[in-house]
């Protein structure tokens, strides 16, 4: 059958079967269909949708167009976790040793920052000498010996994914739900683990602006579970500010480090907690989201989380030295200070701006193609609530060039609520859906 | 700005600007936008469509993206008419000399055949030596001297229109209305023309299968007559059978001549009159359709349309010769009847079924690079109401193999359905907008 029949039949929003699914992306894999057809395609899912069912036949499609990890070899219920995506979001920095030193294998592929968000692998490659590239045979033998593997993406990985995402992006069809829901869910089936915690960050730093969207997202994915023949517990968390007080790569592997060290508390530590609760919850470690929140509570407490987080750097190359010496880590020479303008409290923050400052530091990408500044970024002295005084440093702001730092200034000089009136601390975990 | 900009806004339902779809069409035109970018905004007009402003905007925009026909030395109210597209449409080969004749100036700009419909130029191209294509002067020249050209359309008219009608075949998005309004307005306002009658073709014939969305076409070309300096007259005519009773190319010329010489009436005759009409009442040489139509039968009893066309003829280097000699045009050697298969009336045809069987014989075009035979065809015995008796011949089938015969007739055959009812004479002009 022709795929302009299966283009009509979706623009006349009728439900398309199974195989008309699997001969689209398998199309698309292999470059039959033209770019023209797809991107039509793609805005009539926009407007018409997909339903469960053909959510879920996609991502299984778009999860077996490429290469997958087949982590059966691996002893244990091995739970992989998510984010959509946000700002001084270093969750798995601190998640992925803490689970795994609790016995629950964790081989997790991770991604590079583009725009306002981070990425995991760009903050781990900050780390001198760490290695992100990594075969499947070496994870797997690594796996085994530690529970824990962090790697990039391999290039083969949902490679139909890779081209409707690349077209969405350029067509006005990146919002729409089931596409983002197939485009997370296919990238997790392949990395091959059996349960995953997916974080959809909502707010003003986040792409998912309301809890509604962010609700109708985790729903979508979690309705997935059963089709698909995965766990999945989706937590809604918010992105009213970011996540950690540090933006950047160095910066954010140091507050992942000072976590592990049972030297911070707050947003950050709270999310990591609750994330890896859950994890541990679908690998059937712990019976209740607090007994897996106190057992992690505990790996920070005893420095086996902080143990783990080493034993992964000296396994893939990284200068495991740096835990202790974080003069080790790059750092950007120029600094500059964002100053309060006037007493009060902190009343809001513009999280994507904050993104997007850090972003002009250095940390972040605006192009793929762009070369991170693994030292610079930016530190928050004060959160939503907190009261500040005229004068009083709200930030610092680390750069290699003046320019980048007074670029980042200026942004970061707008992105500031402050206001006379008291307010309470919004709230941190919005939702959780299973 | 951005064209991802205007897409999005377009996707959201927005109204766009002037600037916007001007920059849309330049853009198109000039190849700068990616094809991928242009279907998935044609889906989202599809979707969101586009009010008639916009319509109208896009429209203009589109007829001056390519070369323009200036008529303005041609003395007189230049009149034009455009057919949606139907099966045996024979109306322009009619009422071009009948109004030309009576004084008004016919320029006119004609296409080829594709799918199920024919095409004048095809049909002007069965008669020994005419020549269709014509440049700008000759047009203007011949036009000063017999008020009458028909000539293929120039190929840099509407490149913009070109370019998206091809993009909207292959990604589902023909079917909106405002897009079918300019691209039709598009290439008629370049042509020139001051005022424009427009029959829009409506049945299972037809593009439009039913008499709202045909209303709705033809409305939203009307009303953009004020916006575009054009007079604008819309008829609605019936397609729930062949209009002629002679389908082909070959078939169809000789039916026009004989309707010139005053020998067939019927639907044919009735909607050439009343479009032709209407094209006088236009131009202001009549006040009343009545009055047109008078005008128009007499200059089929005095002889003059036939003149006109004769001169056409000669004009464009044709043999006039087979006006009286219809041996001089091309036959298909091949003959097969379809017999009536039981008594009673003929109560309904799948008129767009007849249309793909004379395009079986060998006279229509599946692909654009098809080679047409030009003499061969259909030609219908009993139209929709008749009486028939079992073994009477119905349809008889031309072709030049014996195989091209018997898959029009195998279509042929599931066409026409006989009943027992006494059925009355369908209506054949459904609607008048101006």
């Amino acid at each position: 059958m022709d795929f302009l029949d299966t283009l009509i039949k979706k623009r006349e929003g009728k439900k398309l079967t199974k195989q008309e699914i699997e001969n689209f992306i398998a199309h698309v894999t292999d470059g039959t269909i033209p770019d023209y057809q797809i991107s039509a395609f793609l805005m009539a899912i926009y407007f018409q949708s997909l339903d469960e069912q053909e959510t879920a036949q996609l991502t299984l499609a778009m999860a077996n167009s490429g290469e997958t990890l087949d982590l059966s070899s691996v002893l244990g219920f091995k739970v992989d976790k998510h984010s959509t995506g946000g700002v001084a979001d270093t969750t798995t920095l601190i998640l992925a040793p803490l689970v795994a030193s609790a016995g629950v294998p964790v081989i997790k592929m991770s991604g590079r920052g583009l725009g306002f968000s981070g990425g995991t692998i760009d903050k781990l490659e900050s780390i001198p000498n760490f290695h992100v590239e990594v075969t499947q045979e070496q994870a797997l033998q690594w796996a085994k010996q530690s529970n824990l593997v962090i790697m990039g993406q391999s290039k083969n990985l949902t490679p139909a994914d890779q081209k409707l995402y690349a077209l969405r992006d350029v067509t006005a069809t990146v919002e729409s739900i089931p596409l983002i829901a197939s485009s997370i869910m296919s990238k997790k089936i392949a990395a091959g683990a059996d349960g995953i915690v997916l974080d959809v960050k909502c707010g003003n730093g986040a792409f998912m602006k309301t809890l509604e969207d962010a609700q109708q997202l985790g729903k979508c994915m979690a309705s997935m579970g059963q089709h698909v023949g995965k766990k999945i517990t989706v937590v809604i968390s918010s992105m009213a500010q970011p996540l950690g007080n540090y933006i950047g790569n160095r910066l954010e592997v140091i507050e992942a480090i000072e976590t592990l060290k049972g030297k911070v508390q707050g947003d950050l530590l709270e999310v990591s907690l609750t994330l890896g609760a859950h994890m541990l919850l679908l690998a059937g470690k712990v019976s209740t989201e607090e007994q897996g929140k106190q057992l992690l509570l505990q790996n920070i407490q005893n420095g086996k989380g902080l143990a783990k987080f080493e034993q992964l750097l000296k396994q893939q190359g990284g200068d495991a030295s740096i835990i202790n010496d974080y003069q080790k880590l790059p750092l950007s020479s120029h600094k500059v200070y964002f100053y309060a303008p006037s007493d009060g409290y902190v009343q809001a923050m513009d999280t994507a701006a904050i993104g997007r400052a850090s972003q002009e530091t250095g940390a972040g990408r605006k192009q793929k193609t762009d070369v991170i500044d693994f030292g610079a970024g930016i530190v928050l002295k004060k959160r939503i609530g907190d009261s500040v005084t005229k004068g009083v440093v709200i930030a610092e702001i680390y750069s290699s060039t003046e320019k980048q730092g007074q670029n980042a200034l200026s942004i970061i000089e707008n992105a500031f609520e402050i206001g006379k009136n008291k307010i309470s601390v919004p709230p941190l975990i919005l939702d959780v859906i299973q």
